[in-house]
C-alpha cells in the first residue's frame, strides 16, 4: 500500500471504482507535485471521498496548467468505513471544545457532525461567522480523515436550532441523548435488545457545558426514537462526550477492531 | 448532593471516614472563602482523594489565620471511581498532546499516567524541566478530576525509559499494547476469555505520533501478561488513543453506565 494518501477535493463527484485515468487541476498538483515533490511515475493512494481507495500512478506532470494525468492501478471499498454511521449533533461551544469534537471523532469514525444552539449553550455562533467556521471545520475534518485513513470524509452541517434537531432526529434510525444524570438506558442494553447495532444510522445528541435544559431534554426524549443513555457516575465535559461514546458505540457493534 | 465540590489537598492524608471535623489551612480556605465566598453554616461536598466523599458544613472561618473548621455531616464511598484500574503509559508527545491525554483520560476514568520516551517519539523532555511538568500535569489532572466529580485524584509519575516500563509492566495483572496495525487481538476477544474484567489492574501503552520501533514492539509482546490490540481499520492519534480504550475498556467491563 503506498504510504502517501490524497483525498480528491470536495469539488470532485467522481467515481474512482469507474475510471481508467483522472486529470487533477492546481489544487492537487500544488499538494502532490510542489509540497510532497512526487514525480512522473510516483504511485500513491487515492481517495474519491465516495468510499473508494485506489492505487493511482503519476503519468504525466504539466507545470504550466498546474495539472497532473493519474494512472488508476487498481481500486477497492476504502477500509477506514465502518458500516454503522454515526452522526454527532454537537451543541455549540468554545472554538477549541467544537474542533476537539470534530477531529477525534473523524479519526474515530463519525460520518458527520451537526452543530446546533440551545438554551444553556455559552457560546453563539453570528450569522457572518457561519460560512468562515464552516470551512475552518471542513479542514480540520478533512486533514484528519487523510491522516486516520478514513474513506471518506465527514460531513458538517450548518448550525441549526433545537426545532432543527428535533426535524432532523425524525430522518435517523435510532436518536441517542448523551445524559450526565438521570439517564434510563445504556449503550450495552440497547445493544442487547438490537436498538443500537451494525449498519444503523445514528444520531447521537451532546448537550453544551451548561447541560440541555429539562424543556429540551423533555422534548428530544418524548420523539419515538430517542434514547437517553448514562455515561456512568463521571461526568465528561462536552468536548469528550462525542468521540468517547463514538468509539464505545462502534466497539460495542465490532467496528473497533 | 451540595453542588461545590472541593478536594483535600495533595499534602493531606485524613480518611474522612474516621473524621468529625476536620480544620483545612490556607489554600483551602483561600478557595473556599475568598474564591467561591463561602460563608459559615455553608455546606459542600468534600473528598479525601481517598475514594471517600462526605457532606461538610463550616463550623468557624479564622480569617487572621486563614483557617476554617469543617464538621463531616455524612461520608460514603466517592462514586466516580471504577473499581477497574487503568493506568495509561503515554509516549511522550508534544505538550498540549500530554496534556489531552491526561485531562480526557481522567474524566473518562483512568487512575494514573506514566509518561515515558521511545525511540521514534518527536520530544525529548529535559531533565531540568520535568519537575515543572509535572506541577502542570498534576494541575490538569486535579481540575479534571474535580469537575468529573472522580472520588481520588489520578497520579502521575516521572517520566520512564524502555527498560523502565518493562519493568513497571510486571506489576500489571494485563498490559495492553496499543497497535495500529498488525495486532494479534481485540478487547472484545480479551473480554470474552476474561483477561479484561472487572476490577483488574490494566496498563495501556500508547505509542509515540512516529509509532513504536519493531524492537520496542518485540520487547514488550515477549512480556507473559502483554496483549496488543487492535483499534481497527482508523488509524488514531497519540492523544486520540488513550482515552478512547480508556472509555471501551471501562464500558466493556460495566463500567461506563
Amino acid at each position: 500500500m503506498p504510504s502517501k494518501r490524497f483525498f480528491l477535493p470536495a469539488s470532485r463527484s467522481e467515481d474512482l471504482m469507474k475510471l481508467d485515468e483522472i486529470e487533477v487541476g492546481p489544487d492537487m498538483y500544488n499538494h502532490m507535485i510542489k509540497s510532497m515533490r512526487m514525480q512522473k511515475g510516483d504511485c500513491c493512494l487515492l481517495l474519491d471521498g465516495r468510499g473508494h481507495q485506489g492505487k493511482v500512478r503519476i503519468e504525466e506532470i504539466d507545470r504550466d496548467r498546474e495539472s497532473a494525468v493519474l494512472k488508476v492501478i487498481n481500486t477497492e471499498d476504502a477500509a477506514g468505513e465502518p458500516d454503522t454511521e454515526i452522526f454527532i449533533a454537537q451543541a455549540l461551544a468554545k472554538k477549541k471544545k467544537v474542533e476537539t469534537v470534530i477531529q477525534k471523532s473523524t479519526e474515530i469514525g463519525a460520518r458527520g457532525f451537526y452543530p446546533f444552539s440551545s438554551r444553556h449553550a455559552v457560546v453563539k455562533l453570528k450569522a457572518d461567522r457561519v460560512d468562515k467556521r464552516l470551512d475552518r471545520w471542513r479542514k480540520i475534518i478533512r486533514e484528519a480523515a487523510r491522516q486516520s485513513e478514513r474513506g471518506i470524509r465527514p460531513d458538517i452541517f450548518r448550525p441549526i436550532d433545537l426545532d432543527g434537531l428535533m426535524d432532523l432526529s425524525r430522518d435517523f434510525e435510532v436518536v441517542l441523548l448523551a445524559r450526565a444524570r438521570e439517564a434510563r438506558h445504556t449503550i450495552k442494553e440497547l445493544s442487547r435488545e438490537k436498538v443500537v447495532r451494525k449498519g444503523r444510522k445514528i444520531l447521537l445528541i451532546i448537550g453544551p457545558e451548561g447541560g440541555l435544559a429539562e424543556k429540551e431534554i423533555e422534548k428530544l426524549i418524548s420523539l419515538k426514537n430517542c434514547y437517553d443513555i448514562s455515561l456512568g457516575p463521571r461526568i465528561l465535559r462536552t468536548e469528550t462526550a462525542g468521540p468517547v461514546l463514538s468509539g464505545i458505540i462502534l466497539h460495542e457493534v465490532g467496528e473497533m477492531q
